[in-house]
């Protein structure tokens, strides 16, 4: 039998933080490399806010969580500094991304790149209780708060009036944003919150005719048949509902837990791959092409959030069915993803589970999901052992 | 010996025609659908301008180069009238997409859009004569020119100053656009454009170390170390090459024939995937991962303006390389992309080969590569076996 709570907390702090503590932190300029070659080589220099702000956060959140190791504290005070001090243009926006020196290189037009940058910054106040870094995280909340219903502003290329969607990322990232600043903010603004997103995900963008939960829809609610409206996107849905589960708990609901182990149950089901294995990265509901050429590849996150959605809804349910998933998961991830020879997890496969693109980092692919799904891992299977003799195996 | 000019005007015209004339014409709302399954159906009502104004294109060439068949002419009148009743905002610019109804659904961010208006606008007139049509492409055609320097305008996301590149699109289409709209432009802009373009190419954009075309240059024509500066789209480049070798006859210039033949192979084998045959989509020229995950996928457009380029190098330079080319690329095109069973070619196969997308046409393949292609095919090899008794083969 496999201590698999062990073998996820190892994996977290032996292999996956030395790989991002050793190749990415640029000690000339400030700030993190994220474009990393396999073994870790930097093959390109950009800065790019998403990944800043999420190495930020997790080396904060294991100084707050897992072990007050100064080093920790370092590197996420080496990020927040540079982003800091170059990351926003003069009304508070984050832009998207930097040089390796920290000038600007592409605007502020994503509203994601203020969320992770105060999400960073929240959680590095919590560990260091710096005024300003828990000042801009609460200031930068507050703008994305003015931003939401336009959050593109003017780099929107949609025309209005014609086809006005809603997209299912905001409310769910607000939510769990607002979670994170929660030592910072108004306890009401926080309950709000939550209970918009729980009406948003589970009745707006829930589509009845499938079980399923679409991208966007319009801003009524109702389905969209086109290509934005039929997107399904699994591990986005399967991501959401984890945090749904979490939602379950604090709020001591279970009801609410049932209905997202229900989802993403189903949603698991309809993104698997029956051919090779692996959950397909974009689907259309309605069985039609999708615009996305990467529809069929097999990505990183949404195969680590998977299994942490599957450890959880095991741990609150006892349901064989999420035991069982848990395991295949288990086996197409550590069979697939990790690199023996050279540290750190491949991001992208294609279809078939081959290997992609030979990178551990990238644009998108920096010090987040796979930190933060090992430590979610490590802890749920730790209650999990608590409680029974036989965990997961 | 197979008479390969008569096998591409057959396939253009009793295979694809036929399939676009049947499945494509919007008898409701004007305009076309490019949306269409395997079989044909429409699966997608949405109207991509870039699809319209090629689709426009295609109908009026030909009209005027292949048969005076007044069906063709209908089809290009349809997709005219639409994009003239519903395409441009009230300073001209072409929208980049509209509803089923012809309301628009995205900014005319995309100066491509207003390219492709006018390519089939200008296009039209030469077979119909009607003032609009002339007067419309003539006038888009201004106004790109005045958009060049900024063609994303207001919608640019790039932060100015800090790497300002310049990209090998505009240059190319804007003097393949002036040639289309010669009948109706000044002689001297068209040769200024002309002179510039080849400039722009075959110095500025042409990388010395390895003597290939990049996509992205800094404006002084430097290498920028950067994903756009590494960029290479081979496809686009040999694409780029048979459209050289038309300016070299007009010139009656072999050394720029020559220079195009070069590159076109030296790309063609770089671009070359050893391991499952086919075209990659997109390389890093210095072989670090790329950003775009579709870059190991092998596209229809792609192969079809390899062999346009391969037959046109071979026929004007007997370069016996070329006709290799062309026998492995005729080889892989046939047996992958075209669908027996329900007629036309697939667009979009995985890198083994197998179909990724099973469409038709979507937002970008509409009724443009495949058919320009097959025409400048037999038109070309219809000069190689009136040269040789034994063409390409």
């Amino acid at each position: 039998m496999q201590d698999y709570s062990l073998l996820y907390k190892k994996e977290l702090l032996e292999n996956i933080i030395p790989f991002w503590s050793n190749h990415s932190i640029d000690k000339e300029h400030g700030g993190f490399f994220t474009c990393l070659d396999r073994a870790g080589q930097v093959y390109d220099t950009d800065k790019f806010m998403w990944l800043q702000g999420r190495q930020i956060w997790t080396y904060s959140m294991l100084y707050n969580n897992v072990e007050r190791n100064p080093a920790f504290l370092d590197v996420a005070r080496h990020g927040a500094d540079f982003i800091l001090k170059n990351g926003r243009d003069t009304d508070g926006n984050f832009y998207f991304s930097l040089n390796r020196e920290g000038k600007p290189l592409v605007q502020p037009y994503n509203i994601f790149s203020d969320c992770f940058a105060a999400m960073g910054l929240g959680a590095l106040y919590k560990a260091d209780g710096k005024d300003e870094y828990g000042q801009v995280a609460k200031d930068t909340f507050e703008n994305i708060l003015r931003r939401r219903d336009n959050p593109k502003g003017k780099y929107s290329k949609g025309f209005p009036g014609t086809r006005d969607l809603k997209n299912f990322a905001l409310p769910m990232i607000l939510c769990n944003l607002s979670l994170e600043l929660e030592h910072l903010l108004d306890k009401q603004l926080v309950d709000n919150l939550i209970e918009e997103v729980l009406h948003e995900v589970l009745d707006v963008f829930y589509d009845d005719a499938t079980g399923m939960i679409v991208e966007n829809v319009y801003l009524d609610g109702s389905f969209s048949d086109s290509h934005e409206g039929r997107l399904l996107n699994p591990g986005h849905v399967i991501e959401a509902m984890w945090f749904i589960m979490d939602l379950g708990v604090r709020r001591n609901d279970r009801s609410l837990i049932e209905k997202a182990v229900t989802i993403a149950l189903r949603t698991l089901k309809f993104g698997w791959d029956e051919k090779h294995g692996g959950i397909l990265y974009f689907k259309d509901i309605k069985g039609h092409p999708v615009q996305q050429l990467e529809w069929d590849q097999k990505l990183w996150w949404v195969h680590v959030e998977a299994l942490v959605c599957m450890a959880k809804a095991y741990q609150l349910t006892g349901n064989e069915d999420c035991k069982e998933w848990f395991d295949i998961l288990h086996n197409y991830t550590w069979s697939h993803y990790r690199d023996d020879q050279y540290g750190e997890w491949f991001g992208y496969l294609n279809r078939q589970g081959e290997v992609l693109l030979n990178l551990k980092g990238g644009k998108w692919k920096g010090c987040f999901h796979i930190p933060r799904a090992l430590y979610q891992l490590y802890k749920t299977l730790e209650v999990q052992k608590a409680l029974t003799a036989d965990p997961l195996s």
